[in-house]
């Protein structure tokens, strides 16, 4: 048994759906990688180094290391002169094996350019690059792109920048812990702001970039991938790690937040599934595209079905 | 956060202390091979084989696939008679790597053998042969083999047979969920029962083989192992999966049975160290052998320390 809460929010702030508590606070992780791409988007980065759209959508990523990533990666580092020893992410497998269900190589050496937020990094170094800054101490919490970020998310969440609650990361940037319905706030300005008073149109040039590549901002047979591609343009979807998943959604402008408490995606993904379900937003096609992510089977090693989850979660009206 | 529930059970099956719901239905997963290899034991068939002490620790093991778990396996199996082809568990890569924090060699093939379960399932076929009853169906729930299992897991933890609820476990085994205090109660009697009435001196043979060879039922550097040394003796444990820890105390002549609802295992770990300090069962060098357990620090992939987990459990005292 998983639990956890859920928050829908209009592009307004104001709560619309909830289970569990709304404003449960919760870290954000991964989720928050648009907010963390913001200042650099904002001031004009990807034009001064001539980042592609797909490029755009990898400052967002948690990526597989497919080649496509691993080679988009190398060309940003390329165009603002660093190098991947100047990353500061670590370096894991890639996520490309655990999709695949299979096991890595061992005789293969991975870098940092495979790791799932080298193109976060890479945004990253970008700003210290754009902004004159430098780059061996991007990761601290005092540095100037640290400050821009923590400002971007206290502006894009509507959380005063001192009660952000800091962590660091798995990847060792700083991250941000937010109540759930400030996050769910946060995406539903993403994927309908289009003239943010501070940041413009760099909400808008995210939130497309995403939604136009999830295969860069996701891998083969994940989730955030699947669903997007699911969504048709309409979702931007970006998920955390322990069990936390944010949506916007355009064509409703509401924002969804989720987080299962004990961090497990086994919860996450089925409960998600049946959220947009009971927002009314999946027609038969996306319905049956999303079922295995609904109620997985769950096997055992030698293919027998053991078992399967499924989501108990019930929206409420709120407001 | 990860809810969960414990009952700390004496040997006539009291209720002594409690945390959550001590009679949460749980699965039992692993914990139950103790009882699983009950009638074998009782038949009189590690006498009739030739297996050692080590190898009736085997019986009861979720091990790590390390060489002197493949070689044991591989011994018994040849003096019933049977081949690793006959295992019906499926395979996967041994625990030892995972434990070890290492990726699995992939140019190395991984057998029968090397399945966490190779133990039970040679037990299982060690009592077909026993009783002269057919191999290839021994994982049927009707096979005369799984109704003596049956009998015993009710017999020990004290439900009736026909309240016991069946599933299919992992290694593709009839598993059963019992409330968690009667899982309790089963070990307070494994660890304290020297002549069932049923099962003679079976309970006491597997409590003592356990306990004599931790490193036959688990692995190095895995939770029962590392409890079972620092027990000296005292302690029977064993984990399952999906959250579940079974503890018979012999000295207090107690059964602790816990069960992390999430069923994982980064909740379960500090929450069983927490519960035996309650209880008053560590002194201080057992507290320090058990502190990186009850308290881990979580690390990323630089090793920056990024946070820790902390046991929030408190038990209290019942009738």
């Amino acid at each position: 048994m998983h639990f956890g809460s859920v928050a829908v929010v209009d592009a307004g702030g104001q709560l619309v759906f909830a289970a569990g508590d709304p404003h449960y606070l919760t870290t954000t992780r991964s989720a928050l990688k648009p907010l963390q791409a913001l200042p650099f988007v904002a001031g004009g980065g990807p034009d001064r180094f001539g980042f592609s759209r797909e490029q755009v959508a990898l400052l967002c990523a948690s990526h597989s290391g497919e080649p496509r990533h691993v080679t988009a990666v190398a060309d940003m580092l390329k165009r603002i002169g660093c190098t991947p020893a100047d990353l500061q992410c670590g370096i894991h497998p890639p996520m490309f094996y655990a999709a695949n269900d299979e096991i890595p190589p061992s005789d293969v050496e991975f870098t940092t350019l495979h790791h799932n937020c080298s193109g976060k990094h890479t945004g990253m170094l970008a700003y210290c690059r754009l902004c004159s800054l430098p780059t061996e101490s991007y990761l601290d919490f005092e540095h100037p792109l640290q400050q821009a970020i923590r400002s971007a998310v206290a502006h894009l969440t509507d959380v005063p920048e001192r009660e952000l609650v800091a962590g660091t990361d798995g990847c060792s940037a700083p991250n941000y812990a937010v109540p759930l319905d400030r996050l769910a706030h946060a995406f539903a300005r993403l994927a309908t702001v289009t003239a943010d008073e501070r940041y413009g149109s760099a909400p808008a040039t995210l939130a497309d970039a995403m939604s136009s590549h999830p295969e860069m901002v996701s891998g083969e047979r994940r989730n955030d991938l699947i669903l997007m591609r699911a969504g048709r343009g309409d979702w931007v979807t970006k998920v955390g790690a322990e069990g936390v998943q944010a949506i916007g959604v355009r064509s409703r402008r509401l924002g969804i937040a989720i987080k299962v408490v004990d961090g497990n995606a086994r919860g996450l993904h089925p409960a998600t599934v049946a959220i947009l379900d009971q927002l009314g937003l999946l027609d038969a096609e996306q319905r049956a595209q999303l079922e295995s992510w609904r109620e997985p089977v769950i096997r055992n090693y030698r293919g027998v079905a053991t078992g399967r989850v499924t989501p108990k979660v019930k929206l409420e009206k709120r407001s």
